[in-house]
């Protein structure tokens, strides 16, 4: 549904709360779709919320409150009846019901599990205890079973009997008596086969599985590099414990992808979205970057107070040129970090390939810093010089021309090396991107720049 | 498979056929998963290639043809008998055909559609006609598609007849004689009801399907925001032409996520990663931004060249200010701006939010800009000026922190704003990412300083 479609919808839905219209409130929010419903209930405000939220239908109300906003959930969790609160628990699925705790006060975690029976309550409290970013924390443990020995027919018996309360009944688990992963069985196997075949005979033994301890993101890569469509999830003795489906790795590379790009602009992530976030939550994301950056900036102010006297009596037309220098360094140190977590990101680089990525960036700066001199050179002699009367002289042209062209290679191998360094050193590549290459970038570039001037205009003016 | 363990596999194989062991690397190489055998090919010289291609066996020869990289599939498919080549195509989905075919050059296209069958070559076609980018060019056309007045056993029989060639069978679409899209049913819900049970009576009549001409962006929040595991894609008569599946559109996120990360970085986007890319290729992505770049950039030294005499003669000093200010203006602006691009990427923002945006930013522009110009005056006051001697006095430092103030300020708002007024004006807001708004705020920050410098000092000082 288009956004303003959505938002057609919530006007009328205001319009028809102040006639108190309810009939038509409960057949509209009906036919939305549950992660439009919730798009709708997350706009309303406090007093209108749960009267609203308790027109949906029983099917619809679980679906759609696990799609609201994590604010609307708290405020539907604080206003609900302990038998609404359980209506809806018993609808959801465990892996929902886990997030939603994650996201919860203690007080409200307090009354979900309250409200949750003695199985349910295990399960989740199983849950909570693997570590952050784990495949255990996005697993599902509802999954389907079977035993080497069945035939097809026992497997549809029992697919049927189940398949209700699971999200995904396609793939099926193989497992032995400890409850060992031994093989899986896809739905479509099943329908291949006759019916009194044993599943033994074409179940497939070689499993990728992970472990209930990896780190979601690797969860991610190994289900969309083998494109599956769920991966199960065992411990550390081979016992399944649940599965991952693709469905809930959209939202992980969605969300990693997010915070990598965070990381680049120098911005700590957050799980909530830009417009959920408070004013102090996105101050307390920035500051601490922004500051760190400030003060190593102030560090290329020290290099200009060195050099200043000495490049002011060479010409006092150099200073106008740092600016394009930095930025110009700057622009081409972030192009190649950012080019290079990317690919680390998405294991297409690895640290051992580090001596290609330099050769490679080192061919690729040459040529850049060519262009980019020749075109600075040209720039600065006939439009600044000749055409807009600046004392720009052939030997400034020259000293700014073979400092840029310093920086961006010197900039180029900066930006390609510091993120497989920092790969190498297990620190998060994508840390190291623009913001702090630039930085370094621009004091180097700086030093160059007043090197050779002093080096060049002095010997040649 | 963990990177390591395939370089030794690599290893393994290379050394095999130095001793000619061809069973072995038979052995070998049909025990991996397809994209592993992919990786371990593309790695081989062009001499090795096709030998070794010619130990898979017939199931993993296609699966693993699929996942290679282009340039190995070229090699092959110019080395490869016309018998060989239609054995391959036979075995491959009509998707992947297509997605070769988009990659290859002409002579190559001409031998794949010579050696299709004419319905296939028909259909290729088909999806050849979609715009760039569109669903029509990432939908497979084999799917499941039912009648309304079948029973659930007609379905399974169907389904049974037909699953070895489709590769999704677990959602069936409703058809009508038209070809008209009517309904859809899940094998899980055909599992939940009776043989003899009309599907008519629990198939879902509302389908959320999409056009071939809408954009794969837009396909891929469609699946991920409904958590759907297909999407039927229709004509613009609503008839069935398609379906796009959940792995599909794990990678079109993955590449538009790499895309929108490229053009924030001022990198044209590929589709080839880093390491397939030559130097030519790298240099065309990067040169024509950090030209426009550059030139845009010197444009801040015209600023410094028509007030430098004045700033100079004030205090040598505020020279030393110049590129803190300037960083952390671009930084500040960055922060607003990429945070921005990618709520709109993911649908959180809206241009109609912008004036909720905007005064967001401004809240948080002030909280940090107070920070930042609180520290900057103690840094620039107590450790440069008390501790390490430079003459920066109360009021110099005064000047330099309104400046950081003011510049912080406008540096977040143009940076949440560009990306956001670009969208109304229908271009891609990444393109207005930090190297863009970092050019705009360094030369409104150097106004800005010169300005409040050049009012504030001959008045106290």
């Amino acid at each position: 549904m288009e956004y303003e479609e959505l938002r057609e919808i919530q006007d009328r839905t205001r319009q028809l709360l102040d006639e108190k219209n309810f009939r038509e409130i409960k057949r509209l929010i009906n036919e939305l779709q549950p992660q439009d419903g919730a798009l709708l209930l997350d706009e309303m405000n406090e007093k209108d919320i749960l009267p609203i939220f308790r027109l949906l239908s029983k099917e619809n109300a679980a679906e759609t409150f696990v799609e609201m906003s994590s604010d609307g959930q708290e405020l539907l969790l604080n206003s609900f009846t302990d038998a609404e609160l359980k209506a809806v628990l018993d609808e959801m699925f465990l892996d929902d019901t886990v997030d939603i705790i994650e996201e919860m006060p203690a007080n409200v975690v307090k009354r979900i599990i309250k409200q949750s029976d003695a199985e349910t309550r295990k399960q989740i409290n199983e849950i909570l205890k693997y570590p952050k970013d784990s495949a255990g924390t996005i697993m599902t443990v509802e999954y389907v079973s079977l035993r080497e020995h069945w035939t097809v027919k026992d497997c549809f018996d029992r697919i049927r009997k189940i398949a209700l309360d699971k999200e995904t009944i396609y793939n099926c688990y193989v497992t032995d008596d400890k409850r060992k992963l031994i093989g899986t069985v896809t739905v479509k196997d099943l329908l291949l086969h006759d019916y009194d075949t044993a599943i033994s005979q074409f179940m497939v033994k070689e499993v990728i599985s992970a472990e209930a301890t990896d780190d979601k993101e690797n969860i991610a890569q190994l289900i969309s590099k083998y494109d599956l469509s769920a991966l199960p999830i065992v411990d550390s003795e081979n016992r399944m414990v649940g599965i991952v489906t693709v469905d809930d790795v959209l939202d992980v590379m969605e969300q990693e992808a997010t915070e990598d790009i965070s990381k680049m602009a120098a911005v700590t992530p957050s799980t909530d979205t830009y417009m959920e976030q408070s004013v102090w939550q996105i101050w307390k994301n920035r500051i601490p970057w922004l500051l760190i950056l400030m003060i190593s900036a102030t560090f290329t102010g020290l290099i200009i107070n060195t050099f200043e006297g000495k490049l002011n009596a060479l010409s006092p037309l150099l200073f106008a040129c740092i600016p394009m220098l930095m930025d110009t360094g700057g622009n081409a140190g972030s192009q190649a970090s950012v080019t290079v977590i990317r690919g680390l990101a998405l294991d297409e680089i690895h640290p051992r390939d580090a001596l290609k990525v330099l050769w490679k960036e080192l061919r690729v700066s040459i040529l850049l810093a060519t262009c980019l001199s020749a075109v600075c050179f040209g720039k600065l002699y006939l439009l600044d010089g000749l055409a807009f009367g600046y004392p720009y002289t052939w030997y400034i042209c020259l000293a700014v021309s073979m400092s840029l062209f310093a920086t961006v290679v010197i900039a180029k191998i900066v930006g390609c090396m510091m993120p497989i360094f920092a790969k190498v050193c297990r620190l998060d590549p994508a840390v190291v991107a623009s913001p702090f290459i630039t930085t370094i970038v621009d004091a180097l570039s700086l030093i160059i720049f007043c090197l050779i001037s002093m080096a060049i205009l002095p010997a040649l003016a």
